[in-house]
């Protein structure tokens, strides 16, 4: 599947901070997952409307994956995408891609899935119809 | 000395990362000083020309502080700000502040001391005339 | 005040990681604050019976200020050292430093401020008499 | 494969750290990447004797997964553990498990894939025999 910037439905600008560099001069891997986490706390904030302080319904990490493909050298602004690839009956999953401001081929590419939980129970929750709707919308076809 | 929004001459917005925050839902203390360094290490390459791989003279901390003044809650962007207090032979201070977005009256105050030092020596060095005149345009008066 | 390693009634070894330094090959200047916290938030529960997650009365940050005294360079693992420096009516100073292992003179020293607050109001509170008890015992004489 | 405490060769304490732990009183989900790279740099430093500032050869990161099976809360210490999967002609891959201190069964598995590359060119460059012995000694068997 098409991995270009255009194949995605969500983006985010994230500027990087001095801290994110490592001995090397490079993004340092572990960061490429706080980017990600970026890019999908503010949609499930934003679009799935879940409030982490107070929602009954919350999502829990279930797997992610990263793959490196070229080294990220001092950028000052990264672009985080983002699609929507499989809606299941309690979890979905996110394709994830980050970019060097102004590239078309991605940097790294990985793949997030986020279970839906009751807050108190931790037990696996069905997704909402309206849940279902907003995923849909960013859906890769 | 007055530390509302429009007293600093050098301002930055800054996105908040999802572990930014505590366990208390505040931006955990450790990350504001992320937020100055993110500041001053912007300042440091965009204003002072310095870069941080390859320039002779670079500099590092000597010192920094915060007061935080009341928590930052679940903020989405806050908004960095600096103005220059003091010029030494070889060191200066940045004022530091952070104000959640919109808002007038700072979240927390700060400084930070940078020396300049000769990159393989790590011997303070002083600062040139360049680096005087840039710094003198962000001086609070 | 003496500043040696042995000077301080409260120590904890902690590992760095590959994250904590940065471009420099240094420990970067932020995390001397994350390795204070590490200190501090281990005293806080195993010393003052603080729960982080269900006590009323929890600690906020007031003010923290670190001074650089030498760089320090890929260690393995740091020594923190903390001692008590003021105990005030609702508030308390720790005086920390951090020392590459086996050495006697800090590589970076520093204080910080906590102040007792209700979790509810986040209103000050007077330190309990047995808070003050603990306290006095890592109190410099 | 079985995933148990004894399967693996290579077992690493890990102090967990106040800003590991994210508002649901959870370890990050990024996190456990940090604690996936404490194991590896420390073991390709220790056993593959691999100078980050100095070799001609440093290890790459190709891709690395997380499955986070039940969360962490709280902990003090966490334990991290190693094994070696697969040995290729320029890569290899570790797989990865975490712990709570004293469980058998793990917290979250995962993998980790190096490339070996030249530090100048950064382009793959064969496994060294004295290598390939070394992780052969920690290969799953």
């Amino acid at each position: 599947m098409s991995e270009t910037r255009g194949d995605y439905s969500y983006l985010l600008e994230i500027p990087t901070r001095w801290n994110d560099k490592d001995m090397l001069g490079h993004v340092n891997n572990v960061f490429y997952y706080s980017y990600f986490e970026a890019i999908i706390t503010k949609f499930v904030q934003e679009e799935l409307k879940c409030n982490w302080a107070k929602s009954d319904i919350i999502p829990y990490a279930a797997e992610n994956l990263c793959r490196f493909k070229k080294p990220l050298r001092f950028p000052e602004v990264i672009e985080g995408a983002m699609r929507i690839s499989q809606i299941g009956r309690t979890s979905f999953v996110y394709e994830l891609a980050i970019f060097s401001k102004g590239q078309d081929r991605p940097a790294a590419t990985g793949y997030w899935v986020h279970v839906m939980v009751n807050r108190e129970s931790e037990r696996p929750i069905e997704l909402t119809k309206g849940m279902r709707g907003i995923l849909a919308k960013f859906l890769v076809t």
